[in-house]
């Protein structure tokens, strides 16, 4: 935050250009999360954080500046979880600001542990699987899937990632490969329909994913595709683990099927870019999320060590 | 073919503009196949077949020819016996070009019996998934997947169908939505991620797909992805039905592990029409067919029925 601004990363100009966009306002800042300016669980949550807080600046009606902040996205826990906290411990606006500020910074402190926590799974020579961007694009500094990632390549293991190009946006050829080449992370970005041919081969030894919303059974919500290859993972004996903060788990949902899954446009499947290609007049389904089983994931990495879906409760139910 | 033409869609036009190429000589009916102008198994066995009978009308060295045509792709089973065909069965330029035109009709015939076989498998109400082009534009007239599709729909049956847009290449969104649109087959373009997504919510009843070879036990190599959709039908007990004319089969092929893979250019990857959708620099993998096992596979419709992978070898062994 810069004065009354909220500066972030124009997303969508990525992998080609890099520039900051201005918030001015709770309005924006709101537009910003809906038209996906910016995305990812983490980002999301501290974006709609300082959302909160600018509101609080512009002195407006705080419950319709909650409303239109929350009705940005429906899947993301993180969303809530900001919004709810900024409204909880800030009275002033000076208040409302420090808040966000300890959310952003909280999910550097937090993804740094989920790195830390994940780092042994990662040996050299691994190779990993990982769909969608749950990067510091999407959460904030460290990000979640990659943030072990990112150590274990700092301290000198060789790693290679296969990418998911994560059609309909593409937020896998657009993002994580861009991190990934700002940090000199080996990797192939891949379609969606491959990742399976190379674990058959042989050629996955983990996959890492980041999530949307995390069940109380451990279900978990996150970027359409992702069910599909931990069905895929469990099928060729690959660990499939999904890295989160304690903020994107829900316990109200009790299970995935609780978690409302976003339906978007369906000019995102229709064009990439400014070519379409479906022809004029077809229809599209263009579902944002999934719903993984709890079955089909090997651990969850959070900020507290990695743990099996079903200790959620009993190690977060008090957070 | 019209005189010594051969006249064949220009695909990569589809689904905007439809138009039709001349193929003058059998290399440029070679490199059509290469350059995938033209696509799909049975439709690279006939023409294929064509440039065979071209070959002969220019009375240019037929090995060198026999060589060029099959060298374009190495997955695809129908392009090495059609060009077989062609040689052990014509002497002169008149007897080649009737025996293209004999494996191009074949297709037609042949493909009508997949549609008959595959009728009683939809029922009114289907929904059916398919991945990849399996239509006329791959197999001439009918097609192999979406044979019992059309003949279901022209006797009344009311069917819908999820169309994987099939990246990198897209072939689902470009052609079959196309050829459905031309049919009045009502279905839904869908990301490759989003499959796993409707199965799992129940609105899958059973998936189609087509095949470039079938090797001798059952496994079934097809566009990318499919093994990935084999897969998760299986784990949502959806039956998964491979639709192939007998030109498909492979008998040389002992188990899938024994057909070669074709592995394209990186910028299938990379770009969508002219939009580059990774960053510069960025590496890509890019197989164009995977390997379904036959565990996966409830059945293959063929011209003589549907069988069992298992079976495969006792009916067609002496094809």
């Amino acid at each position: 935050m810069e004065g009354r601004d909220v500066v972030v990363i124009n997303q969508p100009l990525l992998p080609h250009r890099f520039e900051l966009l201005r918030l001015k306002n709770h309005r924006q800042t709101a537009n910003a999360i809906t038209t996906m300016i910016i995305r990812g669980a983490g980002t999301i949550g501290a974006t709609a954080g300082y959302g909160m807080a600018q509101a609080y600046l512009e002195g407006v009606d705080l419950d319709q500046a909650y409303a239109t902040l929350l009705h940005t996205r429906p899947t993301a826990a993180d969303l809530k979880h900001a919004l709810d906290r900024v409204r909880a411990n800030a009275r002033t606006a000076a208040e409302a600001v420090a808040v966000a500020n300890e959310i952003a910074d909280e999910y550097v402190v937090r993804m740094q542990a989920v790195g830390k926590f994940g780092l042994p799974l990662i040996k050299n020579g691994s190779r990993i699987l990982t769909h969608c961007n749950a990067g510091w694009l999407a959460l904030v500094d460290w990000g979640s899937a990659p943030a072990p990632i990112y150590l274990a390549h700092r301290k000198g293991r060789k790693v290679f990632v296969w990418v998911d190009e994560t059609r309909p946006r593409n937020q896998g050829a657009n993002f994580t490969s861009w991190e990934f080449m700002q940090e000199g992370i080996p990797h192939k970005v891949i379609a969606d329909n491959a990742g399976g041919f190379y674990m058959r081969r042989g050629e996955v030894d983990l996959c890492i994913v980041g999530a949307d919303r995390v069940a109380a059974n451990g279900d978990v919500a996150n970027k359409i595709g992702t069910y599909q290859k931990a069905v895929l993972a469990k099928e060729n004996g690959i660990p499939f683990y999904v890295a989160i903060p304690s903020s994107t788990i829900d316990l109200k949902c009790k299970t995935g099927d609780d978690i409302p899954i976003e339906e978007r446009a369906e000019d995102e499947v229709h064009y990439v870019g400014r070519t379409r290609i479906t022809p004029k007049g077809a229809r599209a389904g263009n579902p944002a999320f999934d719903v993984t089983p709890a079955k089909y994931v090997t651990g969850l990495i959070t900020e507290r060590g990695i743990i099996k879906p079903a200790e959620l409760r009993r190690i977060f139910g008090s957070h």
